[in-house]
């Protein structure tokens, strides 16, 4: 197994099997630098590239680690990227002494994590999120519209989505303030104005878009790969009073818009590519446009920790997996843009909240307490039905592999009161 | 009145009491500039700004114009777009020999209208779309739902809306390719995979943030007016059949993001002052956060031409009114952001469908031909029930003043078979 000279703890998220791609400042300030994630150490790929380490790739003297986001080299697609991945396996090998033993280049290149302050590592053009675990919509269906009509009728033959939000779109660390809007009282014909009572988070993985395609032609789902430039893990908050009284016809708009939060660290498909596995069985057959060959879920497993102002330490609260989608991350790209709709470099596409077939395994609070007629109960003797003002919400996601973990970090958020 | 010594006819959309802003080049080939609409002639701000003639206003040595797209001017808000606006209709004016008796600059600042080719004047980030006529919402929901059932519960209490494809708007003149997608055919329990059969357009407008606000930090109704920087002209394309099927339980996706054609001039805030009017009246009374004090309503004349492969010219099809729009625009942008959605300079929202009480003024083919149950009729025999391939859909819009006019130009597309 491949080790760096840089010392790596067999549960850390960040071996050399990973390095995912982030954007970090100093906490006592700097200027934003981009990135790559190695046991508890960031190499700093700003300086790396100033200093000509990417010369003899096929990026040449451009600078695209020298930007802010992470765009430039995203839509530089596989092949760059492949190229990087191997140069940066090299001189973070055990065996290699360019890094390991040059103690400048060390001390200018790597800087701990403890000391950074990470930012939101893409520029969101559009943000879609699709709703593709059918445990979660069997749940959802089953609570509002009972067990024979629980699936909607379009549900096993598309990848249902709506398009999100993009400007509110936060990275992990960011406070989320409660929001308020209209909600309806059930014993009430009319709606009152008021903070969201039942406050909610989604566990969702997202991917972000390499290069795009033009406007009015689709990507074929043989070609969808090629366009996928690695994975986060989503916080979809959602106001669930908001959502129930606004969201008939045109689906949820304020409900979701307040905040989602995503982890720091894109995970690139190179690194995940170890972990795919076999999907759930598709029946129906799904039409010709959305048949892919080949194993596409991926064994990522997904947990969801509470921290209340109370508990002294995060709580477990769910254990879920990515492999449950039903519909494939190919299957949404392809039918993302079966009408002809572009993509553009940076473009987030969000799997939906990801609940498995057991209780403790539900992606939400609604899922978890069942609309909040079963309260979570935490060690400390507190109960939860809902996300309450002072909680934070920690997820966290790895791949297992043989004596190392591809992880995510995690992506968490505090909830403050409403402005 | 005031007048430009450039000559501007009557029906003109473009006299000085306009001035609306678009991105440009020259047909034959060009770099990008900023301009503003004048008669039949665009007056270069690029060229002006470089010349510097903005140096005496708040942008002092800055830029804007200098940009391939308005938002940096947009960003700087109302004051500064007054003051330019001033400088403009100042050295465009009959009496000002600046412009008008300098040759050499005329000839380097005046561009013809027909030697340019507009482009998309704004990078959006985001862009909304709202459901906010209620004679619109009220025939889809008759046609749906029946007349006892027409408007949903929510929909006299807030702006219904939803979030929108970004990526997918174009400028006025851009080709449109028929989407292709799932059906379900009314005697099948299974989709299809196939064209398009019920294309439409949505005669909309649509307006421009300027300013924004942070995360968290509703706009207040009283304060939304500020952050809006000018509107345009929207044909919000719409597949009928694809959204049948796809759009419950999360609203219109694929149905709507194939493509969306805004008109290339910005007309500001500014411009349409004069044509503001009573709105709709509002009853129940909206809740205090939704209670904007004056009349917000628009005076804005929107007409929809069909021009067919077959016809010599466009023939009318449509005549409505902005003034029909029960939620005026403070409203819209109260509602966005009263959960703490943060809006960015360049953010589009759109009105939705604006349709007027009477059968000759509805703003989609879907409520004209009431879902293709009377065909609309063409001056050469043929019949339309939605919109054909080889079809151009073109509307325009204008406020009527004492003696002159100020418009949007228009918006316009052709659908071309899918690809």
């Amino acid at each position: 197994m491949q080790k760096s000279f840089i010392e790596v703890s067999q549960d850390s998220h960040f071996p050399i099997q990973n390095l995912p791609y982030g954007v970090f400042q100093l906490k006592k300030g700097s200027v934003p630098h981009i990135g790559t994630a190695i046991g508890d150490y960031i190499l700093d790929l700003t300086m790396l590239e100033e200093r000509g380490l990417f010369l003899l790739t096929a990026l040449g003297a451009e600078r695209v680690f020298s930007e802010r986001t992470l765009n430039a080299f995203m839509s530089k697609g596989k092949e760059v990227r492949m190229q990087i991945r191997t140069v940066l396996q090299t001189i973070l090998s055990e065996d290699n002494p360019l890094l390991r033993d040059d103690e400048e280049l060390r001390t200018a290149s790597l800087v701990k994590m403890e000391d950074v302050q990470m930012l939101l590592p893409v520029e969101i053009g559009d943000y879609t999120d699709f709703y593709s675990s059918r445990e979660h919509a069997t749940n959802v269906g089953i609570m509002f519209r009972g067990k024979d009509n629980a699936l909607m009728p379009n549900w096993l033959h598309l990848p249902v989505a709506y398009h999100g939000r993009a400007s509110s779109v936060v990275v992990s660390g960011t406070d989320i303030h409660r929001p308020k809007g209209q909600l309806k009282p059930a014993d009430s014909d009319k709606p009152v104005f008021g903070p969201c009572k039942l406050l909610d988070f989604e566990l969702e993985t997202g991917y972000f878009i390499s290069s795009g395609n033009k406007l009015g032609e689709p990507i074929p789902i043989d070609k969808a790969y090629e366009h996928i430039f690695g994975m986060v893990l989503i916080n979809d908050w959602s106001a669930r009073d908001i959502q129930t009284w606004e969201y008939v016809p045109l689906g949820p708009f304020l409900a979701k818009n307040f905040a989602t939060s995503i982890s720091p660290w894109v995970v690139t498909m190179e690194a995940l590519e170890p972990f795919k596995t076999k999907g759930p069985e598709q029946e129906p057959e799904p039409l010709p446009y959305l048949q892919s060959k080949g194993d596409w879920a991926y064994d990522i497993n997904l947990d969801v920790f509470i921290k209340t102002e109370k508990l002294s330490e995060p709580f477990k609260i769910s254990g879920s997996n990515f492999k449950y989608m039903y519909w494939n991350i190919l299957q949404q790209l392809a039918h993302h843009t079966i009408t002809g709709c572009n993509m553009r470099t940076g473009d987030l596409l969000g799997s939906g909240t990801i609940s498995g077939p057991t209780p403790d395994s539900y992606g939400s609070m609604l899922e978890l307490t069942w609309r909040g007629e079963k309260p979570i109960r935490l060690p400390d003797g507190e109960e939860r039905k809902f996300i309450q003002d002072g909680d934070e919400v920690i997820m966290s996601g790895y791949c297992k592999g043989d004596g190392y973990r591809v992880g995510f970090g995690d992506v968490r958020g505090r909830v403050l009161p409403g402005l």
